[in-house]
């Protein structure tokens, strides 16, 4: 069996974790990998640890028992969060996005991943400490960032869909109001996508009125089901009522200013 | 300023590689990073790159020049292919997943981060040595799978929708047939999404006769673009005429048996 030094092994250990945040990973699994004592690899985890506390890029958790091991959760520093949000608003303001009825055109930035990885280490940083079971989203452009929440927290994406389909099986559908058109909309979930009880947390690119996070709290319902949190990456404020509360954003979106640029500013996260 | 040591650097330059594949990062920020010289970064990048290519984790390559530095290539070993096809083929035997049809219902398995992301390495490395520009996806069940192959070859997502949204500006629609129903489809890209003479490959969950992908080859046409390679999860092997020649898959799909159990099976992806 090789033989692997202390670096070769934090190399390895720090991979390992940082590709599978927030699940546990148990010690034997690298003492395994290594041919090494239990307290050879706490020690390696003591210096992974220290360090990424020290640049403010995540902790590591330690979980007693049987079942126990370590568990990596993704964090970012303030200054991180604050830097990201004002070049973000950078690229938001230019006016070239502006489509036909004050829409901004943001399916470029929805599917950047090196913007939406960051993004979802902000959201996923505000629901660490719930029990979250599924990260729900409605199609399409929050997929990609709903699926990095998901991804992040360690847990599964349920995508609810805007039509029923064939390769679904036995589906739920509601029809909801959207809160800023006033249509009538309807959503459908697989019968088998969600277990009984969950606890969910709503991903989504943008929100006006919140008549989708509505929806959703009603399609949960049929679920037998709680959403627990609903995260956005822009927040639209020139709507004037909300259908929901208890909301994070990353970005306040104001509307078009009277020289035809878009109105956007960083929203100051509360971190947790 | 904070001093590290070669341990700690190791931590902090793994998670920052993994975590931004396929880009080139120059040295500079590692010495900025550490306060540290660039002779010891690179011994610390040495000691990295041993370490991923002996457990088969990857691999670093250096660019030199004034644009240089070093970039992280996603890998996995034959032995780890093979297991995680087996498994995925286990979880796809069950009769359950049959719907009306004779479909399979995937979509636990095509929003499961802990599924979509080794199976995105698997995608991803037999791309890697092309010089992709765009991973271009068909709405709805491939996103996640094609966000993670993207963001593994460190390159833009983009998203060809079903019908025209307001918030995509202009847009070029074609029609398309789908090569099993021979129904008549559309599928719309908005103009801005992707630039001229770009290189793209289509990533999907499931091909059957490879009408969609058709389809996408004539919509990039329209952006003067070219598909120069096509990756799925799973190809349905009953559909006796193919309208695609060159594409990979993991996992091959036969139809239901006698005992109406899934005819699943994996595919024997060549190394690149």
């Amino acid at each position: 069996m090789n033989k692997f030094s202390r670096n070769q092994r934090i190399t390895a250990i720090t991979k390992t974790l940082i590709e599978n945040p927030n699940k546990v990973i148990n010690l034997n699994t690298f003492t395994n990998m290594f041919n090494a004592a239990k307290s050879t690899i706490s020690e390696d985890v003591v210096i992974i640890r220290e360090t990424l506390d020290k640049l403010s890029m995540g902790s590591i958790e330690t979980i007693s028992g049987a079942a126990g091991g370590i568990k990596y959760k993704y964090g970012i520093s303030d200054e991180k969060v604050e830097e990201f949000a004002k070049n973000l608003c950078i690229i938001l303001q230019d006016k070239q996005r502006i489509v036909p009825g004050e829409f901004l055109y943001i399916s470029d930035i929805m599917f950047n991943p090196e913007i939406i990885s960051t993004a979802a280490v902000i959201l996923a940083s505000q629901f660490k400490d719930l029990e979250v079971d599924y990260v729900v989203t409605v199609e399409t452009k929050g997929i990609p960032l709903a699926y990095e929440v998901a991804k992040k927290l360690g847990v599964k994406l349920v995508i609810v869909r805007r039509d029923n389909k064939v390769t679904e099986g036995p589906t739920v559908s509601i029809n909801y109001v959207s809160g800023s058109t006033k249509r009538i909309q309807t959503m459908s979930l697989s019968k088998r996508s969600i277990c009984k009880e969950s606890k969910c947390i709503f991903i989504d690119d943008f929100m006006k009125a919140g008549g989708t996070a509505l929806g959703i709290i009603n399609l949960l319902k049929e679920f037998e089901s709680e959403l627990i949190g609903i995260g956005v990456l822009i927040d639209d404020i020139n709507t004037s009522k909300k259908l929901v509360n208890n909301y994070v954003s990353i970005i306040k979106f104001g509307g078009i200013d009277e020289n035809n640029n878009p109105i956007v500013y960083p929203e100051k996260i509360r971190k947790k």
